[in-house]
């Protein structure tokens, strides 16, 4: 009965070992089938978030909504879906897992009539004191409905006291800490924003037409834009808040006190796709230049390089370039990863590891390895891999990971495990070296990292990005947590950012 | 109502731009959980079939039967699943379509109740003169249920007049022609056997257990060995047909006069996994070679080697090693292809190449780009990326093929395109050229193909592989054609083979 | 994805020429499987809603939801629906058309996280304020998940500012306007209430169990008790609010002034089953009444008596036995109504109708027959009838109806055509039978409709039932159908039933 | 993902203690809908199977099948399912279950391409050799899909060596032993035949069209006929066979020698509905007849005639016009039965009786009554229906049976109890009435049930109708059971019919 999705995020294994964006969002104003460009950028947008979909379009008279789990071409993919969503603006949303398995309410883009008309809005990012918020509103009469902290945007919207919607939303934004890059649409138009310091991305295009007026278009990530023909403008940039309206016209608002951005610098390492511009850069090349920075800072004297496919190939690209060593395909992934296959009682190597990848066995057998992988979670991935390369015959199995160790939970839209699970919070490295088992074991330093995205080294009193994963710098403050764990263990003064350890 | 099935071949465009291997099949004798050893076997043969699946597990009692479509996991990766197909020997089946859309009926394996118990068979491959033996069939009593030539196989076991199962099923296979890579269950355990000529391959292996007896296994790829932890013993033969009892006892029989074997050369230019060791040759070695070939004999004079992503990777690997150019991305691949999408009327690209692929444009930019791909077909996926990588500002985009013209059908199991939608019997290599709109294309040659693989060259009086594809030299007769086109005008003396051009 | 329910009320064709009640409500306290004895209780009144049902248990620490389309055991005839449902109290519910076609928003028991607690809320009737009230809690920020009345309820008691839950509901109740028996369930226990006329029905009883302690149930009709083994206590009172709390301790509350009740008299006629018992009274042995009165009222020199089944079935009987005219099944009805069926250009007879009856030929040929049937809405199924029957060689065809005519729409929870769709309210009796072709028509007296209720008559000026549908005197206000229609022309005075034309 | 069928037959707890008719077939050659026709010719006889339907139309070039698991409403209710039964000429069946849960293929009709083309068959009845006939097959090299014994004809007519399909058709039919109603389209047209003895019924009729060239019409019942506009022409006689061109011309054969008819008394009693026309009489007043010639020999000083419902209510009519005690509906039937219900573990009656079946208190409390029902299987249902009359409050509960004892298991189609399983075949009349717990208990006689369908009495040398459930008188060989239980146990000589105690 249920469409079943049975592909995942070729990322991944199933195991929990991977950090997961939690969102992706799209709109477009001013395009004939606005839903149906919706649907391509999203379907670009897939791999931040496949567990569920969803689109709301504006015909200028009403809102429609259609919202499904899975994937993006099982929910839009045909013409009776498109043709319940008419109109020529339309916002849509992809995201990870419906926590708490109440079906569909989590998923976005969320709708709701206000007194104002209707109001759909899409989020990528985390609010971190929405617990707070939402306790406040419910002693206040307000009904949720799901447990998503988007909804506690709409409410703030709903009972706020300012005259006009555009009020009422800055108000309700006022109110919020984390990380947010928002969609909305209203029967004016749409309004795009970002959160002050800009963690999670957004970027605008236009479309150009024919007739001279083409559509404007927002996404998470550039790939979005290169799908629907859309031309990329600029980022929405930090603090920004963007109208247009229905006939395309566009007005910039700043409504936050200028503060020192900080995005997240794990959308270079992993998230993003490696065709998308993410803050300026070519995210291919930062990962290329990430591989080289490892080769530069922990060379291996191996045979071969060879990259945990996909998301390690860039790096080990730039790895092979930089030392000489041949690149080559040493694990083979499959591009079928079932949810799950029963476990033979026989000796059959049924984890999804093993599933999703192969040894390259004529190819390995006999040489000295290198493998380059984006990260390490849990160790548990890793572990498998090196024992696999082991098992095809390698007689040396280094490997170099594209990032800093990851330390520290994410409290801004990534689905990390707590940092007791977390095998670089609980090792040191030779710990880990151990653990995996591999003959040698190295990150990437986190200035390397920072000169691979273009700086000369991380500003330790004023970092560049959102790096608080590797360094425990939590750039806003947080405030659901502090109150779970007793605001005094934390010492969270009001109003400064805290480091969390 | 159906499980819907949204992610495609990786290697495909859905335009039907591409060779189509139609099968994949597997084996197993002595596992405590066959069905489900199975079912990950035929999970690693996925990209040899993914429209259905089917096992049949035999208890020692009775057969089980379970069929679907859809990918192997959608229909054996529950515990119900495998509770309905308990036993020790099973064997499986992944296919291309089920032509003709009559639903499950010619997905296999197929089962039938003979007089002599139980029989299950799944076929890879194709039998040049089903029709033929189907009217015949038709003629004397038999009712047939579906369309697939493999059924006609189960009639001539049923109508056999030779005393034992054996002699019956030896007594079918004298009179097929065509390839056929064949394994059956019956309850006095499995028979596996090959065409004379070898065309489709069948390897055999087998799980060591601890406590000293082993599961035999065959499937059509040694990593279906891999996934299950079995190790790889030997190709079943050309003309060899294996008897494995329920204990595990394996008979070798060889009921064909000898011939020279002529493996189908495709497999390692396209069809196997990279990671498969194919008539005694790693995949993956041979598609870099072909690479370092296609450098030798049509260099080119660029800034980078860029594969078209998958099947293209290898070879490109191999062209940048000997041409000393660097292999780089230029070209990302989304691993979410839904199978439609609906055009908007606004300026979106929205055909299934541009769904799947992305120039990755901050490299390409401003440079001359050499792509590598597998095959042509009928070009319509050439021409599509030719002009992404121009769009994406290359200012020369070379073309190599690490494959020589694919000119001629196949009638062993491959689904081509009829001859005249095919771009290299249409065209010749400088009009092809200007279709594509690259600025130089180039094939390997046969001759460089066969060094690939470790030959001196082709010998033409008998060539060492089937590659009728590329040069219309069919090892077999092709009765059926020749019965549909009229005899005379082929010219098909009876036991020769003929060249169809 | 959608679970098809092909079979419809079996008292209903699909042209729309029916009443329907809108909604049954049950409840149940202190039973070990709450759930699977409302699901149960449901099932008793599936006719009183077949589009949809929902039932939420609270386990004493938990609310569990769980709500479909279609028929109560198409949602919650499986362990696995039940497992998911723990607890020792619940609430149901069953409804005609989700309205809006919004999927499951509007299906009932709705539930909300309070600043209290969870609160749940099923509800049998109709607001006629409800629109209003709507549009002063938008107004003041409340955000509305569905289009159903009974949300109301809710945003009014999350913002009440009396402090108690109890008081909030009270509060609540007092602002609504209309027709409600609502059952609730909050962390305290259940609340069922009725509104101070009594309109819809409202059952309480109790499950005697073997040690001493049973289980409070509540129910919009005694079938509900019977079929889950319970014993019929007593009506909730019109305007009477019964708490329970989780030891099954009960205690009345009477927060309105009291008035004299006015329940439906149409659920005598027509909505409440036959085995019932409603204000007192065995509805079939009313039924039956009402067919005698007809008997005496309007007589038929007939042959035979022959019912329209099955609700005509009680009435016939009576006027059979009263007239000593034979009883007969003229009209066999099919079990199986298929939703629809398409016309084929042939001859065949494919409206509603014949699908679902019958002529017995053999039985009415030659024949002089008076028809029984419930009620005439538009008219055009018993014309089909009356049609049916002449073909089937009836010599003459009379009609009686054991209801006065239905003239005016009801706002109290029956789904009515809008009025100039009914056909009484759009003839005189004699065009009505002109139209329906029958050679007598009569309906019954609305005094001879109270005597078969057990009054001497129907006291004008305090009418003992709501009969609106028949004489337009409806007993509460209509604030949005005013509203709606200008307050100016209806002339509501503020606090005064109306009555509207 | 499976339709599903939460509604059952209306005259059957899911206990099995019942009896089920097997088939109803439908055919229809000339009409420019075929399929449409027929899915409405099939709705009407859904009483005779609903668990899987299935039509074959014929477009003048191609046939065309289409067959599922649920009710006729949900498999062909649609356009979309029509659109894919084109033609003219089309043939239907309905059955019970798919024994064996191997999902379609025993659904009918069956199709199989012969050399002589299409050839589509329906079947009401039971083969009694099937499995004799199926070995020999078998043994001759056929290969079998499913269990039906349906296919054993087809196969029978593919292997025949007579020339025309018309003599390979009578050359299998002459094979067969048992109960055959038969509608079979070939691209020649349509055949209809019926078994010797006639035991299944079959009828024909016409379709008047304004043109002047009506459609012919075969059914089981004349209810279908009824429901698509034909009017009734003639039953198939026994032992005939008529065949039915493309244009509609009819050509009756009698291929077997002449014998005296035996058709099913049971169809009477209980399969067929009471609007049909069987054997050339009102099943209606058959019924009543019963109900009236019980009246007389089993009287009952009661106060209340009360039938169980739905299928003793004819009878019961009768009984009450006999006796005088009046008739009343004492038992309320719910139309809402659901497949299952968990059971709570408080007192709630939940067994499939009750959730069917409710007593209407009011009206039995205190009260001397007289139940009528059509038989007894397994007495389980009436046990619990006496008991629950008594729960109501009746003083006294007789019951009357509206058939003989069924002491006999049905070899002929109809799917009943092994014979140890029925009550009548386990006790003697007291035992019975003190198994069921009734205050008296009387069945019809069989002289009594035959002077009910016109005759004087049963003429046990040569008996009119097929009565083996009651007698074991059965009227053919019964060859597979005898080889089953040992041809020398049952002495079963060759060629004659022989009584199975």
């Amino acid at each position: 009965m249920m469409s079943t999705d049975f592909v995942h995020h070729p990322f991944h294994d199933e195991d929990g070992d991977s950090l997961r964006e939690e969102c992706g969002v799209f709109g477009v104003v001013g395009a004939r089938d606005a839903a149906a460009v919706s649907a391509l950028g999203l379907h670009a947008l897939q791999h931040r978030g496949q567990e569920a979909a969803g689109i709301v379009s504006y015909d200028g008279q009403e809102f429609h909504v259609r919202r499904g789990n899975g994937h993006v071409a099982e929910n839009f993919g045909t013409g009776e879906a498109m043709a319940e969503l008419p109109g020529t603006m339309a916002c849509g949303h992809v995201r990870y897992s419906t926590t708490g398995g109440t079906g569909l309410r989590n998923v976005q883009p969320l709708y709701a009539e206000l007194a104002s008309g209707g109001f759909a809005i899409a989020h990528n990012g985390n609010i971190s004191n929405a617990m707070h918020l939402r306790s406040d509103l419910v002693r206040r009469g307000a009904i949720f409905q799901g447990t998503a902290d988007t909804e506690v945007i709409i409410h703030l919207v709903a009972t706020s006291r300012y005259p006009t919607l555009l009020d009422k939303f800055v108000d309700a934004l006022r109110m919020l800490e984390g990380a947010y890059s928002l969609i909305c649409s209203t029967p004016a138009g749409m309004i795009a924003c970002r959160d002050p310091l800009g963690i999670r991305p957004l970027v605008m295009g236009h479309i150009p037409e024919k007739n001279g007026k083409g559509a404007v278009v927002f996404a998470s990530e550039t790939v979005a834009l290169d799908i629907v023909g859309a031309n990329f403008d600029r980022e929405v940039e930090p603090g920004e808040l963007i109208e247009v309206d229905l006939d395309g016209k566009t007005t910039s608002h700043r409504p936050f006190t200028k503060t020192a951005s900080r995005p997240c610098i794990f959308e270079h390492v992993y998230f993003s796709r490696p065709d998308s511009i993410s803050a300026g850069q070519s995210v291919y090349s930062v990962r290329k230049a990430i591989g080289q920075q490892l080769a530069i800072e922990s060379p291996a004297d191996v045979d071969l390089v060879i990259p945990v496919p996909d998301s390690g190939v860039p790096a080990a690209i730039g790895y092979a370039q930089e030392s000489g060593v041949p690149f080559e395909l040493g694990i083979i992934r499959s591009h079928y990863v079932g949810r799950t296959f029963i476990q033979p009682s026989d000796g059959a190597r049924t984890n999804s590891v093993s599933r999703k990848h192969n040894a390259n066995r004529a190819l390995v057998a006999g040489k000295r390895i290198v493998l380059i992988d984006d990260s390490i979670v849990r160790g548990t991935t890793s572990l498998k891999i090196v024992q696999m390369m082991r098992d095809a015959g390698a007689t040396e199995v280094h490997m170099r990971i594209a990032s800093p160790p990851t330390m520290h939970s994410c409290f801004y839209g990534v689905d990390t495990p707590e940092r007791n699970k977390l095998l670089a919070a609980r090792m040191d490295m030779e710990a880990m070296r151990e653990f995996i088992q591999a003959d040698s074991l190295a990150f990437v330093s986190i200035d390397g990292l920072y000169r691979a995205v273009g700086e000369a080294e991380r500003k330790p009193k004023c970092p560049q990005y959102c790096d608080a994963c590797f360094t425990g710098d939590y750039p806003t403050r947080l405030t659901d947590l502090a109150e779970k764990t007793h605001a005094g263990q934390l010492n969270l003064a009001p109003g400064k950012p805290e480091k969390v350890a």
